[in-house]
């Protein structure tokens, strides 16, 4: 049996989430059926992370297994063929066996997109949040650098009781500032249940002053949620990369 | 009575172009009629650049007489309250009695986004043209320098009788590659209808191979608009800049 690999990008703005649901129409769903046209098969497709409703993914990695024979060149504008413009497969390549796009990730990169104006933008607007505070970078970069690291993140997810275990490394947090948008990168072994969102949204209670930074280490130690700042919206949020070993 | 500029961006997917029509909607109707909501009066409201249909702004020009005696920067909010997303006023200030956004304009800077590559893209697919074939970035400069100057545009608009003098300047044609993006980036003192896709859909074609670059002086020329390319789709234009003197 085969193992296909798929790279996928999506504008999340319709869709709720990737993870399939009852009632709404979800990424995963929208894919499946797309593939199952092409193949003629059912399908179980696994993907590298549940991206909440309205994120984004410019990378995005799922896998199914098939015992279809078309070629991975022929496959790729097949699906596609069949995919909402707003989703795209980006590459299609058959993987070893024991591949598994959630289980087998070494780690993330999202990418959250804050756009430091009080005048909103039409042209960009569903892949930003809009935030017209003045935001002291040196603040939010000095609370960055002490998150990274292996902590407990509790503090940073809204449903706390859904993982037992909430210790997270993230290897990076960068924070950089373009014209009026400021891109906060994270990269991390995982993630908690808006674990990134949690993050952004303390960083800019940080650099607007209503959250002192040396409070890091407090929010972090006391894994009380109430403490961190609010959730920025999803429509800032991108999933970009998802790395593995080879 | 005063004169108030304005300077407007907006994401040109779901209009009929700039210029009001009797049917459809228009960038110039929903805006005259988010200004007749705020200053209560009516509006005649003249737009530097007539976009087409489904082209973008990031910098479009119009400007109003009124006898509203409401400061620039309340009506700024006041406005972009009564305006849909996809339109956004940057900027409101009060202008010379004799300043006219169309008449007084010195040039206009048009930016054109080609997506090079077979397969599509999700996240910037209502901003971008997607073109896989293989371009000669090297070719197209050297068409593109041809084209700067002043000429004889007629083989580059496709409603030639529209406009009696159609001799234009063009002061900057720029081409770039980042990745999978080429911008072409042009710079005039006026464009004819359709002349900046109609410049680009040619430059594809010489790119190609399809029409050789030496041949641009021909089409130039002849003033025939069959010796040129194709129009450019509509979706990767976007009006930039409008340059004034002061």
């Amino acid at each position: 049996m085969r193992n296909i690999l798929l790279l996928i990008e999506y504008d999340g703005t319709h869709y709720a989430g990737w993870q399939r649901q009852k009632k709404e129409k979800t990424v995963q769903e929208v894919l499946s059926h797309a593939i199952e046209q092409v193949i003629q098969e059912k399908v179980k497709l696994y993907g590298a992370s549940r991206t909440d409703a309205g994120v984004h993914a410019f990378g995005q990695v799922a896998n199914f297994k098939t015992h279809s024979n078309i070629s991975v060149d022929r496959l790729l504008p097949a699906i596609n063929f069949y995919l909402p413009p707003d989703i795209t497969v980006k590459k299609v390549a058959d993987g070893a066996e024991t591949f598994h796009a959630q289980f087998c990730a070494k780690s993330k990169v999202y990418q959250y997109t804050l756009f430091n104006s009080w005048i909103r933008t039409s042209l960009n607007r569903k892949f930003c949040y809009v935030c017209g505070f003045q935001l002291c970078m040196d603040k939010m970069i000095a609370a960055a650098k002490y998150l990274t690291g292996t902590h407990d993140f509790t503090s940073f997810t809204t449903k706390a009781r859904y993982e037992k275990d909430r210790v997270r490394t993230v290897k990076r947090l960068d924070i950089k500032k373009e014209g009026n948008y400021i891109y906060f990168t994270i990269e991390a072994d995982g993630f908690l249940y808006n674990m990134v969102r949690t993050i952004v949204g303390t960083l800019i209670e940080i650099g607007r002053g209503k959250i002192a930074w040396e409070n890091i280490k407090g929010i972090l130690n006391t894994k009380d949620r109430k403490l961190a700042g609010p959730t920025a919206p999803a429509k800032g949020l991108c999933l970009m990369e998802v790395k593995y070993e080879s």
